[in-house]
Protein backbone atom coordinates (compact mmCIF):
# COMPACT_ATOMS: atom_id res chain seq x y z
CA UNK A 1 0.00 0.00 0.00
CA UNK A 2 1.45 3.29 -1.27
CA UNK A 3 1.46 6.15 1.19
CA UNK A 4 -1.10 9.00 -0.09
CA UNK A 5 0.80 11.95 -1.22
CA UNK A 6 -0.03 15.45 -0.04
CA UNK A 7 -1.67 15.98 -3.08
CA UNK A 8 -4.19 13.17 -2.84
CA UNK A 9 -5.07 13.77 0.62
CA UNK A 10 -6.26 17.36 -0.43
CA UNK A 11 -8.16 15.72 -3.21
CA UNK A 12 -9.71 13.75 -0.96
CA UNK A 13 -10.67 16.60 1.39
CA UNK A 14 -12.38 18.28 -1.44
CA UNK A 15 -14.13 15.25 -2.00
CA UNK A 16 -15.27 15.16 1.21
CA UNK A 17 -16.70 18.29 1.18
CA UNK A 18 -18.39 17.53 -1.97
CA UNK A 19 -20.15 14.66 -0.61
CA UNK A 20 -21.23 17.06 2.48
CA UNK A 21 -22.73 19.23 0.15
CA UNK A 22 -24.61 16.80 -1.81
CA UNK A 23 -25.65 14.53 0.74
CA UNK A 24 -27.19 17.71 1.88
CA UNK A 25 -28.68 18.69 -1.48
CA UNK A 26 -27.05 22.60 -0.59
CA UNK A 27 -26.82 24.14 -3.96
CA UNK A 28 -25.11 26.71 -2.11
CA UNK A 29 -22.20 24.37 -0.62
CA UNK A 30 -21.69 23.02 -3.75
CA UNK A 31 -21.28 26.06 -5.70
CA UNK A 32 -18.28 26.80 -3.55
CA UNK A 33 -16.69 23.00 -4.67
CA UNK A 34 -16.80 23.79 -8.86
CA UNK A 35 -15.41 26.41 -11.02
CA UNK A 36 -17.77 28.51 -12.59
CA UNK A 37 -17.06 27.41 -16.06
CA UNK A 38 -17.53 23.56 -15.33
CA UNK A 39 -18.49 21.22 -17.68
CA UNK A 40 -20.81 18.38 -16.08
CA UNK A 41 -22.20 15.14 -18.02
CA UNK A 42 -25.17 14.02 -15.43
CA UNK A 43 -26.49 10.18 -16.11
CA UNK A 44 -30.29 11.82 -17.38
CA UNK A 45 -32.07 14.34 -18.78
CA UNK A 46 -29.10 16.26 -20.51
CA UNK A 47 -26.10 15.57 -22.46
CA UNK A 48 -24.36 18.37 -20.73
CA UNK A 49 -24.09 21.55 -18.79
CA UNK A 50 -21.62 23.88 -19.83
CA UNK A 51 -21.34 26.07 -16.34
CA UNK A 52 -22.54 25.93 -12.77
CA UNK A 53 -24.65 27.98 -12.81
CA UNK A 54 -26.52 25.51 -15.71
CA UNK A 55 -25.79 22.77 -13.44
CA UNK A 56 -27.19 24.40 -10.57
CA UNK A 57 -30.55 24.74 -12.25
CA UNK A 58 -30.85 20.95 -13.30
CA UNK A 59 -29.86 20.27 -9.13
CA UNK A 60 -32.32 22.61 -7.83
CA UNK A 61 -35.10 20.18 -10.29
CA UNK A 62 -33.76 17.06 -9.52
CA UNK A 63 -33.76 18.02 -5.87
CA UNK A 64 -37.42 19.11 -5.76
CA UNK A 65 -38.21 15.47 -6.45
CA UNK A 66 -36.45 14.27 -3.34
CA UNK A 67 -36.78 14.20 0.28
CA UNK A 68 -33.45 14.37 1.48
CA UNK A 69 -30.65 13.78 2.53
CA UNK A 70 -29.68 11.56 -0.21
CA UNK A 71 -27.61 8.12 0.21
CA UNK A 72 -24.47 8.88 -1.90
CA UNK A 73 -21.62 6.48 -1.16
CA UNK A 74 -18.17 6.15 -3.12
CA UNK A 75 -16.98 2.38 -3.36
CA UNK A 76 -13.58 1.52 -5.44
CA UNK A 77 -12.30 5.06 -5.34
CA UNK A 78 -8.80 5.71 -6.90
CA UNK A 79 -7.34 9.28 -6.38
CA UNK A 80 -4.34 10.37 -8.85
CA UNK A 81 -3.24 13.80 -8.25
CA UNK A 82 -0.40 15.81 -9.27
CA UNK A 83 0.70 19.30 -7.78
CA UNK A 84 -2.47 21.68 -9.78
CA UNK A 85 -4.37 18.55 -11.60
CA UNK A 86 -6.54 15.43 -10.52
CA UNK A 87 -8.54 12.87 -11.38
CA UNK A 88 -11.07 10.07 -9.28
CA UNK A 89 -13.18 7.49 -10.10
CA UNK A 90 -15.70 5.61 -8.22
CA UNK A 91 -18.69 3.46 -8.27
CA UNK A 92 -21.03 5.36 -6.81
CA UNK A 93 -23.98 4.06 -4.88
CA UNK A 94 -26.72 6.73 -4.81
CA UNK A 95 -30.41 6.81 -3.19
CA UNK A 96 -32.78 8.95 -2.07
CA UNK A 97 -36.56 8.69 -1.25
CA UNK A 98 -38.90 10.35 -3.52
CA UNK A 99 -41.79 12.87 -2.77
CA UNK A 100 -44.11 9.62 -2.55
CA UNK A 101 -42.13 8.29 -0.01
CA UNK A 102 -40.67 5.05 -1.92
CA UNK A 103 -37.04 4.37 -1.76
CA UNK A 104 -34.82 4.52 -5.09
CA UNK A 105 -31.19 3.68 -5.87
CA UNK A 106 -29.02 2.67 -8.12
CA UNK A 107 -25.29 2.35 -8.91
CA UNK A 108 -23.36 4.71 -11.14
CA UNK A 109 -20.24 5.42 -12.09
CA UNK A 110 -18.29 8.85 -11.19
CA UNK A 111 -15.76 10.64 -12.72
CA UNK A 112 -14.63 13.74 -10.69
CA UNK A 113 -11.55 16.06 -12.52
CA UNK A 114 -10.01 18.60 -10.29
CA UNK A 115 -7.95 21.62 -10.89
CA UNK A 116 -6.49 24.29 -8.25
CA UNK A 117 -7.31 28.32 -8.88
CA UNK A 118 -5.35 29.93 -6.52
CA UNK A 119 -4.07 27.32 -4.71
CA UNK A 120 -7.19 25.57 -4.05
CA UNK A 121 -8.78 22.52 -5.44
CA UNK A 122 -12.00 22.78 -6.92
CA UNK A 123 -14.22 20.70 -9.75
CA UNK A 124 -13.51 21.35 -12.79
CA UNK A 125 -15.37 18.80 -14.62
CA UNK A 126 -17.43 15.90 -13.14
CA UNK A 127 -18.41 12.78 -15.27
CA UNK A 128 -21.57 10.69 -14.18
CA UNK A 129 -23.79 7.95 -16.01
CA UNK A 130 -24.81 4.20 -16.49
CA UNK A 131 -24.73 2.16 -19.18
CA UNK A 132 -27.23 1.27 -21.65
CA UNK A 133 -28.09 -2.67 -22.85
CA UNK A 134 -27.03 -2.35 -26.25
CA UNK A 135 -30.05 -4.39 -27.63
CA UNK A 136 -32.79 -2.05 -25.99
CA UNK A 137 -30.61 0.88 -25.30
CA UNK A 138 -32.53 0.13 -21.47
CA UNK A 139 -29.62 2.37 -19.12
CA UNK A 140 -28.78 -0.22 -16.89
CA UNK A 141 -29.71 1.22 -13.68
CA UNK A 142 -29.25 -2.58 -11.50
CA UNK A 143 -26.07 -2.86 -12.57
CA UNK A 144 -22.52 -3.09 -10.50
CA UNK A 145 -19.85 -4.74 -9.04
CA UNK A 146 -21.22 -7.83 -7.86
CA UNK A 147 -18.99 -8.03 -4.53
CA UNK A 148 -20.30 -4.66 -3.77
CA UNK A 149 -24.41 -5.77 -4.90
CA UNK A 150 -24.31 -8.47 -2.01
CA UNK A 151 -23.45 -5.99 0.59
CA UNK A 152 -25.79 -2.85 -0.08
CA UNK B 1 -6.75 32.37 -26.57
CA UNK B 2 -3.94 30.94 -24.25
CA UNK B 3 -1.10 29.50 -25.61
CA UNK B 4 -1.11 25.70 -25.27
CA UNK B 5 1.33 24.17 -22.67
CA UNK B 6 3.97 21.65 -23.88
CA UNK B 7 1.99 19.29 -21.39
CA UNK B 8 -1.50 20.03 -23.09
CA UNK B 9 0.34 19.70 -26.63
CA UNK B 10 1.99 16.27 -25.01
CA UNK B 11 -1.68 14.66 -24.02
CA UNK B 12 -2.82 15.87 -27.26
CA UNK B 13 -0.51 14.01 -29.61
CA UNK B 14 -1.60 10.76 -27.29
CA UNK B 15 -4.95 11.63 -27.57
CA UNK B 16 -4.20 11.58 -31.84
CA UNK B 17 -2.31 8.59 -31.26
CA UNK B 18 -5.48 6.90 -29.38
CA UNK B 19 -8.02 8.21 -31.94
CA UNK B 20 -5.80 6.74 -35.06
CA UNK B 21 -6.19 2.99 -32.97
CA UNK B 22 -9.14 3.43 -32.34
CA UNK B 23 -10.92 4.25 -35.65
CA UNK B 24 -8.19 1.40 -37.18
CA UNK B 25 -10.19 -0.84 -34.69
CA UNK B 26 -6.17 -1.82 -33.64
CA UNK B 27 -6.49 -3.60 -30.26
CA UNK B 28 -2.67 -3.93 -30.22
CA UNK B 29 -2.08 -0.07 -30.70
CA UNK B 30 -4.99 0.45 -28.35
CA UNK B 31 -3.48 -1.32 -25.85
CA UNK B 32 -0.33 0.81 -26.11
CA UNK B 33 -2.29 3.45 -25.36
CA UNK B 34 -3.61 2.56 -22.04
CA UNK B 35 -2.02 1.45 -18.44
CA UNK B 36 -2.29 -2.06 -17.76
CA UNK B 37 -4.83 -1.62 -14.85
CA UNK B 38 -6.78 0.86 -16.61
CA UNK B 39 -10.59 0.85 -14.96
CA UNK B 40 -12.86 1.76 -18.04
CA UNK B 41 -16.37 3.09 -17.94
CA UNK B 42 -17.72 2.29 -21.34
CA UNK B 43 -21.05 3.55 -22.74
CA UNK B 44 -22.94 0.54 -23.17
CA UNK B 45 -23.21 -3.57 -21.93
CA UNK B 46 -21.17 -3.60 -18.82
CA UNK B 47 -20.43 -1.58 -15.27
CA UNK B 48 -16.81 -1.28 -15.83
CA UNK B 49 -13.73 -2.84 -16.90
CA UNK B 50 -10.70 -2.82 -14.42
CA UNK B 51 -7.50 -3.83 -16.13
CA UNK B 52 -7.48 -3.60 -20.18
CA UNK B 53 -7.57 -7.35 -21.10
CA UNK B 54 -10.96 -7.18 -20.10
CA UNK B 55 -11.27 -4.17 -21.54
CA UNK B 56 -9.85 -5.63 -24.92
CA UNK B 57 -11.84 -8.31 -24.52
CA UNK B 58 -14.79 -5.88 -24.65
CA UNK B 59 -13.99 -3.98 -27.78
CA UNK B 60 -13.21 -6.90 -30.06
CA UNK B 61 -16.48 -8.07 -29.34
CA UNK B 62 -17.81 -5.01 -30.05
CA UNK B 63 -15.66 -4.65 -33.03
CA UNK B 64 -16.86 -7.65 -34.48
CA UNK B 65 -20.34 -6.05 -35.16
CA UNK B 66 -18.33 -3.05 -37.14
CA UNK B 67 -17.07 -2.46 -40.93
CA UNK B 68 -14.15 -0.36 -39.90
CA UNK B 69 -13.28 1.88 -39.81
CA UNK B 70 -15.17 3.85 -37.27
CA UNK B 71 -16.14 7.26 -37.63
CA UNK B 72 -14.58 9.12 -33.99
CA UNK B 73 -14.88 12.75 -33.71
CA UNK B 74 -13.85 15.07 -31.05
CA UNK B 75 -16.14 18.09 -30.57
CA UNK B 76 -15.34 20.96 -27.52
CA UNK B 77 -12.58 19.28 -26.66
CA UNK B 78 -10.69 20.70 -23.59
CA UNK B 79 -7.27 19.21 -22.19
CA UNK B 80 -6.13 20.04 -18.36
CA UNK B 81 -2.56 19.17 -18.29
CA UNK B 82 -0.53 19.27 -15.33
CA UNK B 83 3.50 17.56 -15.57
CA UNK B 84 2.36 14.06 -14.73
CA UNK B 85 -1.99 14.39 -14.80
CA UNK B 86 -4.38 15.19 -16.95
CA UNK B 87 -8.35 14.93 -17.88
CA UNK B 88 -9.50 15.76 -21.09
CA UNK B 89 -13.22 15.86 -21.91
CA UNK B 90 -15.16 16.21 -25.15
CA UNK B 91 -18.25 15.75 -26.87
CA UNK B 92 -17.46 12.83 -29.08
CA UNK B 93 -19.60 11.97 -31.92
CA UNK B 94 -19.37 7.79 -32.57
CA UNK B 95 -20.34 6.39 -35.93
CA UNK B 96 -19.71 2.99 -37.27
CA UNK B 97 -21.31 0.63 -40.67
CA UNK B 98 -23.18 -2.42 -38.98
CA UNK B 99 -21.72 -5.59 -40.80
CA UNK B 100 -25.53 -5.52 -42.38
CA UNK B 101 -24.01 -2.50 -43.74
CA UNK B 102 -26.69 0.46 -42.12
CA UNK B 103 -24.83 3.30 -40.47
CA UNK B 104 -25.08 4.29 -36.93
CA UNK B 105 -23.92 7.07 -35.20
CA UNK B 106 -25.00 8.89 -31.61
CA UNK B 107 -23.16 11.59 -29.65
CA UNK B 108 -21.63 10.65 -26.69
CA UNK B 109 -19.52 12.32 -23.77
CA UNK B 110 -16.51 11.22 -23.12
CA UNK B 111 -13.56 11.97 -20.31
CA UNK B 112 -10.32 10.72 -20.56
CA UNK B 113 -7.92 10.55 -17.95
CA UNK B 114 -4.03 10.22 -18.28
CA UNK B 115 -1.20 10.15 -16.29
CA UNK B 116 2.77 9.38 -17.17
CA UNK B 117 4.78 6.55 -16.64
CA UNK B 118 8.09 6.84 -16.95
CA UNK B 119 7.61 9.89 -18.87
CA UNK B 120 5.65 8.91 -20.91
CA UNK B 121 1.76 10.17 -21.03
CA UNK B 122 -1.05 6.89 -20.71
CA UNK B 123 -4.47 6.96 -20.37
CA UNK B 124 -5.23 5.63 -16.71
CA UNK B 125 -9.23 5.89 -16.83
CA UNK B 126 -11.96 6.57 -19.76
CA UNK B 127 -15.32 7.31 -18.99
CA UNK B 128 -17.92 7.34 -22.13
CA UNK B 129 -21.43 7.50 -22.02
CA UNK B 130 -24.72 8.70 -23.16
CA UNK B 131 -27.45 10.24 -20.65
CA UNK B 132 -30.57 8.60 -19.61
CA UNK B 133 -34.75 9.94 -19.83
CA UNK B 134 -35.54 9.90 -16.49
CA UNK B 135 -39.22 8.96 -17.39
CA UNK B 136 -38.40 6.11 -19.48
CA UNK B 137 -34.78 4.90 -18.32
CA UNK B 138 -34.12 5.06 -22.31
CA UNK B 139 -30.42 6.01 -23.18
CA UNK B 140 -31.00 9.52 -25.12
CA UNK B 141 -28.61 8.33 -28.20
CA UNK B 142 -30.05 11.74 -30.42
CA UNK B 143 -28.99 13.95 -27.78
CA UNK B 144 -26.36 16.18 -28.43
CA UNK B 145 -24.77 20.11 -28.28
CA UNK B 146 -28.03 21.28 -30.87
CA UNK B 147 -25.32 23.64 -32.74
CA UNK B 148 -23.34 20.56 -33.20
CA UNK B 149 -26.48 18.81 -34.64
CA UNK B 150 -26.88 20.88 -36.83
CA UNK B 151 -23.84 20.54 -39.11
CA UNK B 152 -23.15 17.10 -38.22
Amino acid sequence: MTKPTSNENAVRAHLAKWLEASRAMDIDALRNCYVPDLVSYDCHSAFQFRSFDAYGKHLAMCFSHISGPMTLELHELSIVADDNVAFCHATMRCGCIGTNGAEHWSWLRSTICMKTIDGEWLVAHDHCSAPFDPMTSQAMLDAGPEELKKVA
